[in-house]
């Protein structure tokens, strides 16, 4: 009788169980590999077998911990044999990183830039001069094989063909950013694009302040205000990659019109623009004239005091909307609202508190972001490292081995 | 080697996806049933003969197609072997039906209760006495055995532990229901309790207006506004069972305060109690009240029109926030947005429009639900199915045969 699943496809999902694990959790035992994939003694033996020949694995003697027996040997993920490139575009910077499997960041570089060098041509060829840049640096650590490249973007993106669909910020409509990359690039390697609060959320889920949480929402500010929904473990980015747009909730029926060509919408109140705007300060001024407004608040200036005051209820009223619907374990406040965090929490506290449900509110934890300006990043870097997590055997296949030359 | 899945494991997974997809897409051919779940003749073969022996499936012969050969024979489920007794616990109404494998509903009956008989006491009382009537009425089928008990309730529900955390709009907090009308019914079966709304997003997506869409959000409005959610095809409901109550949504900041607590939410702008306060009717004369209005309207009465406009403008803004947060295929309007559905319809799709952003407003179909008032009864039914469906092979094993007479 046929069994609807032949070996061949069990031994893959078998490596890939392994490869995730030691990827997620770092260096594992051969028993705790067996705990944590259900596989028996021989069966783990069989395929550390398998990645070890590879060159993807390698075995320490872990620690003599005093117990009887031999010393149990540590499997752990050689960084340098399977690296991805990952890049970030936001309005007001690039930013760069090489990250080894297993989660090493190998290299990394972020460079302001003004809000007139966004246009397309620009993006792309300053995007390449910042990987070339990466490559020049000291190795550290010999680099095989170049196995992803995945891009964070701070706009509406469609996953599906690696589109920009729209970037108000930056008045981008369907670029097909991801080609042009490749191209750039001169990479046969797909450039995935993906949305910065999306890949946030993954990295924080992943290694960050909502490590092992099921249910979590990552909202990411900066000028525009996007969210990333973890949804029961997974990912949800709606039916065509575009959910998570919760910047553009009409939380103001009194609110202006917005650069997406709605009204009301809720970046307009608790955004870059309006914490400046309030402030008093020049709204064209970045992420350094924020600073000034933080230096203001910590001298008690009222001004600067009463505009995070405004933007911490503002995001209070968001957040509680948004609790109410998703019921997440974790809020997780990111990029702008990270730096600016010590002056809202109270104000967004309170109006979470006055506006959430009770059942729901009890169960859900607001935090700053742990990983900071970095958690697109290193989201863009997981998200390049799914192909190979899923199938950890296409690395023994590929034609690859030749490309990272080519980015280098 | 041990491959981590064992035989009988598939055994019970090959039973479960022959069964589903008969429950949810009707008789099937055998090679229909090969090409849906991927298995060989043989095992079809073989797997059909065991749920046959079980009582569970039956083949007629098809209808002769002209094609040459054997008339391909038709495997069907068998609605009498196994039902689930449905329930629902509205403001307004109680509900209850018995429904066979295969989703036919074999009894139903709906009863209009007044707002005064909402205690917990009356209205287990009175569920009880719906369940008993159902079964006393002319069987038509005959009935071996129950298999799921669960109940659509509108508030805000525990699934877990199957309890009323809390339903603003009849004053309870922490019932345990479950628990209650397991006592009352006399079953030792589990009686599941979920939203209502959760429920009636699984039955549109499963048998109405979404049938095949992965990404759907079913709106419920009565008293209150309820949400279910369908992500990639699963039921969204959050870390605890809370997820989806969109009717808590802060849309108005100059609204006034909710029953659950918070100010401003936006079934205060939409539910049944601004559409009778706007058109100038007795607030508290629930459906009969409601369908006054939609009386007055079609006489052309102004202030029944300006109702309806305002109520959809208000629907419009949430649908539009909602759109943009979750970006689904399909937005299903059930409930009360069903019966006034074509008074409101013209001002909510304007304000959907005019908020909702262009790239995620391109994908989502609006509609009104096509199982209308039933939806959350026949996702009880869905629900309560679940565990048979996951595991046919548990029938054979369940001493539940004698069950049905204890409820009968």
């Amino acid at each position: 009788m046929e069994l609807g699943l032949r070996s061949e496809t069990i031994r893959r999902a078998n490596l890939s169980a392994i490869v995730r694990a030691l990827h997620c959790d770092g260096p594992l035992s051969r028993s705790e590999l067996g705990a944590r994939t259900g596989l028996t003694r021989s069966a783990i033996r069989v395929l550390i077998g398998e990645l070890a020949a590879e060159g993807l694995v390698d075995e320490l003697n872990g620690p003599l911990l005093g117990t009887p027996g031999r010393p149990s040997a540590v499997v752990r993920l050689r960084p340098g044999r399977a690296v991805v490139l990952a890049l970030e575009v936001a309005v007001d910077y690039l930013a760069a990183a090489l990250v080894g499997i297993g989660g090493q960041v190998l290299r990394m570089r972020r460079v302001d830039r003004s809000r007139s060098s966004v246009s397309v041509e620009e993006t792309i060829s300053d995007l390449v001069a910042l990987a070339n840049a990466l490559t020049e640096e000291d190795a550290g650590e010999a680099i095989d094989e170049l196995v992803g490249i995945c891009v964070a973007f701070a706009g509406i993106v469609r996953r599906t063909d690696d589109v920009v669909a729209m970037a108000p910020n930056m008045g981008w409509r369907e670029v097909p950013l991801g080609d042009l990359l490749a191209r750039a690039l001169g990479t046969r390697l797909r450039v995935m694009v993906a949305n910065e609060a999306d890949l946030g959320a993954l990295a924080e889920q992943r290694r960050g302040a909502g490590a092992g949480v099921q249910d979590m929402l990552f909202i990411s500010g900066e000028v525009g205000v996007g969210g990333g929904l973890i949804v029961d473990g997974r990912p949800m980015t709606g039916a065509t990659g575009y959910g998570g747009e919760i910047g553009h909730m009409p939380l103001n029926p009194a609110g202006g019109a917005c650069g997406c060509g709605s009204y009301g919408c809720w970046e307009l109140e608790v955004g870059e623009l309006a914490l400046l705007a309030l402030a008093g300060h020049p709204v064209d001024g970045g992420r350094n004239e924020v600073d000034r407004v933080l230096a203001d608040a910590r001298t008690g200036d009222e001004q600067a005091l009463a505009a995070f005051d405004q933007v911490g209820t503002w995001l209070g009223r968001g957040v509680a909307g948004l609790v109410n619907v998703l019921n997440p374990q974790l809020v997780v406040l990111g990029g702008l609202f990270q730096r600016i965090y010590p002056f809202i929490e109270p104000a967004m506290r309170s109006e979470v508190e006055r506006l959430t449900l009770r059942l729901s509110a009890a169960v859900v934890n607001i935090k700053s972001s742990s990983l900071g300006v970095d958690a697109p990043l290193l989201g863009a870097a997981e998200l390049a490292f799914e192909r190979l997590l899923d199938d950890p055997a296409s690395l023994a296949e590929s034609t690859n081995q030749a490309e990272w030359r080519v980015v280098a």
